[in-house]
């Protein structure tokens, strides 16, 4: 299995970041097999989603209708409402697997491989990329 | 890995297509492994349901709720409300592995393999089945 | 590939269930690969989220949003709101695939593997774990 760990700018405030050309660029000349996508963070996401269209802004319209960051949340630390950004792995998993056929993730033409990052307090994250051959 | 994909009739409106005969069929024969389902579509998911007993049109009442078709989304094309769907696959992925024994999914007795597609767009869906054997 | 199930009590109550050092000691000594942590049931999810500090109380505030108990379902049998537990994972899904290095599942600082079950008429649940290497 080749694996490598990338880091990802986020910056201070919820973010949809695109991952597809760093994904397409791991997976490169490596045949045929299956790729997991990976942040071993507990207040981020990877999606399936396609962006440059609003559908990253629509996203933060849901996460926040069914994460209220004025939620009266158990979990207090950090920003108002941060309390919801630890519930989202649990629906917007972490976790994400990709066929990849002769070096070349299967994507749809409108799907992008986005980490989701709601929280505001860690302008650095790190996405873990696994490529196991077959 | 072998790998095929499938062409899904979902018609015209908003379906939850039950996929485990087609996904049984794929893997008979070919020992244990993980088998990838994967849908390249940006307004589909994939999920492991109940059918047969409510749950399927269960589904859409959830969705409804957290995707409303009357919401007011950025991303604006395509039928009233199309721009939920586009957010929909951040919470129903896409992508699904499934553990294969002997040639059999481990699928519970009450799982099945479901493709869900909100559109009502398209009338036929890809899903692509990779097994990578170990 | 490597493969065991394990059985995990849950009570009769809505359950989050923390299986990390279950999944840890599996993978222990087994080298590099991908591991898929898989629950066989209809009204089970697995989810990566911190445990310990509200965020598993906080996952049952989410879930009775997005779930109503009192919810009108289609699907009725057993305990009230049994319908909203049949839905429930099409979006906290049965299935989640980890990455494994040296023997050690890569989960971050704050992630614990969880079992979530909202069924209260089955005291003991299933979890599969498969191990690929590569």
């Amino acid at each position: 299995m080749d694996t490598r760990v990338i880091e990802v700018r986020t910056g201070g405030r919820p973010a949809v970041v695109d991952l597809t050309s760093q994904v397409a660029e791991f997976c490169h000349s490596r045949g045929d097999g299956l790729l997991s996508v990976f942040t071993p963070h507990s207040t981020c996401g990877l999606a399936l989603i396609e962006v440059g269209a609003g559908s990253d802004r629509d996203l933060w319209t849901v996460l926040e209708r069914v994460f209220p960051r004025k939620g009266d949340w158990l979990h207090r630390h950090g920003s108002p409402g941060h309390g919801g950004d630890h519930v989202m792995p649990a629906l917007v998993s972490p976790s994400l697997v990709l066929p990849v056929l002769d070096g070349r993730p299967t994507l749809g033409i409108w799907q992008s491989v986005v980490l989701v990052d709601p929280n505001r307090d860690n302008p650095v994250r790190r996405v873990r990329l696994s490529f196991l051959s077959g």
